[in-house]
């Protein structure tokens, strides 16, 4: 099977523009078939700030109402990923900017109402991604870029960036051997949070029930340890953790961040 | 050859979601091979007011600058684009959002610097289309939606929405029988412009001429039939202008708007 990377970057690349550009370079240097996954940032908050758009919380979450889907559409599936094609198509890299409602590539359902009226938010899981499309992009040596949006009864809607890589890399595991690449300011899971070098370098499921057993892994990572564990379930081969420059210079060397393995 | 439709609206539609809403229906009923390009509309200036991004002007001159250069990525390439195609995606028509850096469909050039400096805008040729990628949406079945943004050296740019729309037309024109749809506020290129109803039916090259010659056409259509003929020139069969709900209604019909031929 052919190797296929999908890669997640986060708000601390997308709002620097210095770390983003050296990040695009790294990223257009890869050979293998890649999909690239962004999240918000920053600059949603900002620009909605001057808009006079206010985060809105329920119990602590947050809730997209009309306004703040127009603004995520307007900065993440505008700004940021119009930004990114047009920087990669400069470095030789043939991208293609996506939300899930372009070729309908991934379906999503608004997120129903109990508790709390999330708002616009899509909910998707591993058949919401149509593979066909994705994968003649992918074939014709494309480089899909999504944006955190997918769509459901003709409204955009704001989706978690961890939640659509995870969904892709599940659904292309079928066709490819799929590594899904996490990317954070951090160098990987670390044994010890105080000390920034000690990454454990690999994490086979049975070290991560071990050390969770132990308590000896830091809140934080625990949702992101959790879809990794999940996509690895779902089929896909690995999931690396890790800082995002040390991950993508080093790619298919395994000598960076955490990787995550059955 | 196959029949392609490349239909061009304007901010009169964009700016009014219940005319935007009307004309996508009509428009995902199309059975034709198609693509829509939109134009911007006054919801950038009304956002970039709101943001502190003034137009500026030089010799009565839009300027492109690099904080209205953002302006339009977000709202002409995020919010209308991913909106209208979520609309359609809705409207069971598999449409695609692109500019022209997705792909590299669209190849531009940052206008030079002659007496005046335009900034971040693109002029764009025949010869800027990458045909082969946009076929292959065609033939399977996906519907192109164009915001009027290109992009060269790394930057996105601000791109006349109705050369867009010529361009497409004239490049398309070798593969298929091209129809270039303008869309405006105008049921057509009228006799007389106080008479709405005067509209002229169909105006060949020979009549265009002659009414050129006796001063019978208003100043403010001269820049759209201009831009007509050349598409005529290059190879596009047909030239449609009008309303849109009467020219999409009335698809292959040839009851409505003014029909421009060779």
């Amino acid at each position: 099977m052919e190797k296929i990377f999908i890669i997640k970057i986060g708000g601390n690349i997308v709002d620097d523009r210095a770390s983003l550009d050296a990040f695009l370079r790294d990223f257009s240097s890869i050979r293998e078939p890649r999909i690239l996954i962004h999240g918000g940032g920053k600059i949603a908050t900002s620009i909605g700030d001057k808009l006079g758009i206010q985060s809105q919380y329920v119990n602590g979450r947050r809730i997209t109402d009309e306004q703040t889907r127009d603004l995520v559409t307007m900065v993440y599936g505008g700004l940021v990923n119009r930004q990114i094609v047009s920087a990669l198509q400069h470095l030789g890299c043939n991208a293609v900017g996506l939300t899930g409602a372009d070729g309908n590539v991934i379906k999503a359902v608004k997120r129903p109402v109990k508790e709390i009226d999330y708002g616009f938010v899509g909910d998707i899981g591993v058949d919401s991604v149509n593979t066909g499309w994705l994968r003649d992009l992918l074939k014709a040596g494309m480089v899909p870029v999504f944006a955190p949006l997918t769509h459901a009864a003709g409204s955009m809607l704001n989706t978690n960036a961890d939640t659509i890589a995870s969904v892709l890399a599940i659904a292309l595991s079928n066709h490819y051997y799929a590594r899904l690449i996490y990317c954070f300011e951090k160098k990987g899971v670390l044994r010890d949070l105080n000390d920034m070098d000690s990454v454990i370098r690999h994490l086979p499921k049975r070290l991560y029930d071990e050390l969770l057993m132990k308590k000896n892994l830091a809140d934080g990572i625990l949702p992101k340890l959790e879809n990794a564990y999940a996509a690895i379930q779902g089929g896909v081969k690995e999931v690396l953790i890790g800082e995002a420059r040390d991950l993508i210079k080093n790619i298919g060397k395994e000598t960076a961040g955490t990787l995550i393995t059955a």
